[in-house]
């Protein structure tokens, strides 16, 4: 396990808190990393139906999962064996049962059929499906959008936690410094993306890396005008920008960087943007202590960029830690126009503005956590456009 | 683009012709490898809301996903430009807008929202948000459950799919062969995890690797009980087996594989199961040809170890191909108890029939096309427990 038991009913005590607060009797978590986060279980697993089961008058949530992961969450969480229970796999992927059928007549078995049930409505494991077959099997229970209840309670980070994510930044700049080294005209994109995996994985000699939520991003050329394509098979060419956005993940903790290679000369329109962002981005660090809300950093850099004649639309930065595919975002607080959200210290942030044009972007991230009276990166790589006649240019 | 255009058109009108016989006039696709399949959209863009929207009377399928990835709908999908729309940054994870409402007045725009809707139900990518939201945005819809509408389109593959996924083949044998090599007393789990990611996404020199729809599954020693463990940074002890399964990936299309690899002298027990479930294995893979029902298959499977007084709960394969995390299984057809499927010539499957006990575990796999008359399993590894002293047990 990553956390001793202390930690884990610590956390249990704060979402039946929550709980109380929106007048949920029983929570049922689909959300892997909400899973993990208060039972410490970890398989990839999670593309079949699986739920904790967290009520409010007993000691320790319920799991159900299938058969063939029992054991697995007998290995990996610190619940009572007899609070581990298997559905039969003639439950997996049918079309005549469903999951939720199980679980339901579960709830019914304890008692719980008419209370009060929380459900997380807006997460990728519980699918609209799983609502109606709930809905269904527990005609009497009151059903409530319990979205991010859990998410909310981990958005402040435990010293380990924060541990954990320094960690997972040394694999970080170990594998982008790994990309960096490696981009250059006439290698493949799936050569680079085979050796950042490689380091995110070996991690270091005394601590070894877990797999990211999000496979490395390293789109090149006229790619670079959007984020989220990952990588060919094709060479890098000369003259062409690549950017890299990657995790370092330890014990399923995240540290999220983004930087941007050119290879060759860049453009003055590119070192422009590479400028822009970059004093926007710091500008953004420096303000960050508790106390602020996050839309007031979103302000600050809109100043920033405006001045130069930029602006951007999305958000820059998000809340994230602990999480599992298909994101390392914890979905909560945002740094954009609107969100209010107060920082408090321990409170983890990845900042990524990037600067998408037409035929070409920038970009350039930092992880942090909020201290007493500022932030601290989680990592320590030189800032600005990487250009690989080895100038950095700010 | 994987594919020809004429190839996505006669995707898109086979998806048709499935709409028309369930009445379905409007389908609105969320599974990223129904996106792709329909339209070649690839990017990691799935973990925000994003659609691909398949009208019966217009020739094109509109992709509606976030502003920052339009651009790589552009890049990636055959559709005129005119048919992606983006959706506004404030859309995304917020708690006040969602997607769904953008979808729903796009949908009002162009006169659909009277008609008929077909939406993925039992999808990762639909949430019951997503569902509670199309419904109130578009009230005089009639809604229809449309799960697995384009899966059982993919179930048969194109000349081309199989070729990709022979390719994917290639990278697995690779993958596997250096996680074989590797495991050994005193090498970490996370550095021959890091390994097998290596061989799988530099693939070949003549062609490169894809990240597979699930990551490297290596469970050891009493791990090697339940399926779906990722690695940590343990060093591998002298007597006890190690379960490795893994996908080449090309072009997004897997080929699956899983070996069991022993470091020391295996147990008379072990070599028990191995040779109890390759022979189940083997007696299945003889008697696959056209015309056949796969419960047919788990017949023989069940049987084959009945003999030896082994039974096994669990399906022992399932169709698969193209896919994303968490998942590289189609969920349409199943090798086991109660599926009438008929076996055609290019259906492709996974048939692992994995054997877990209390203690320890032995998994060993073949992934397969169906041919004109037996199936052709796409890898090319020997069959049996690896031995670390490099005997192979049958």
């Amino acid at each position: 396990m990553s956390f001793g038991t202390a930690e884990y009913q610590e956390r249990i005590r704060k979402t039946k808190e929550r709980m109380a607060s929106k007048g949920i009797e029983v929570l049922l978590i689909t959300d892997p990393a909400n899973m993990n986060y208060l039972s410490g279980y970890d398989g990839w697993s999670f593309y079949v139906h699986q739920m904790l089961i967290v009520i409010n008058d007993e000691d320790q949530p319920i799991w159900v999962g299938r058969t063939m992961d029992a054991n697995a969450a007998k290995i990996t969480t610190w619940l009572y064996h007899d609070n581990i229970i298997p559905y039969p796999d003639t439950y997996v992927q049918s079309d005549t049962k469903h999951p939720m059928d199980f679980i339901s007549d579960i709830l019914k078995q304890i008692g719980q059929e008419k209370r009060s049930v929380g459900v997380e409505m807006e997460n990728y494991y519980f699918t609209a499906k799983c609502y109606e077959q709930l809905k269904k099997g527990l005609p009497e229970a009151s059903f409530q959008d319990a979205t991010l209840l859990v998410n909310w309670v981990r958005i402040v980070k435990s010293d380990q936690e924060i541990n954990y994510m320094k960690q997972a930044a040394v694999f970080a700049e170990k594998a982008m410094n790994v990309g960096i080294e490696m981009i250059n005209e006439g290698v493949r994109e799936c050569d680079v993306a085979a050796q950042i995996l490689h380091a995110q994985v070996t991690g270091t000699e005394e601590f070894g890396g877990d797999y990211p939520a999000i496979m490395p991003l390293l789109p090149s050329g006229e790619k670079t005008s959007t984020p989220h394509l990952t990588w060919t098979d094709a060479r890098y060419k000369n003259d062409e920008a690549v950017i890299l956005e990657l995790a370092g993940c330890y014990k399923r903790y995240h540290s999220p960087l983004a930087r941007t290679v050119h290879i060759g000369t860049p453009s003055d329109e590119l070192k422009k943007l590479a400028h822009v962002t970059l004093e926007g981005l710091e500008k953004c660090l420096a303000m960050i202590k508790p106390g602020i809300a996050l839309e007031e950093i979103c302000e600050t850099w809109t100043k920033s960029i405006a001045r130069h004649g930029y602006e951007k639309e999305a958000r820059i930065g998000y809340s994230m830690g602990l999480n599992y595919p298909p994101d390392w975002g914890e979905h909560t607080a945002s740094i954009r126009k609107g969100d209010r959200t107060i920082l408090q210290p321990n409170m983890t942030f990845h900042m990524i503005p990037g600067m998408w044009c037409d035929k070409s972007g920038f970009e350039i991230s930092e992880s942090f956590r909020v201290t007493e009276n500022g932030c601290e990166t989680f990592a320590n790589l030189p800032r600005g456009l990487y250009v690989k006649d080895k100038t950095l240019i700010r």
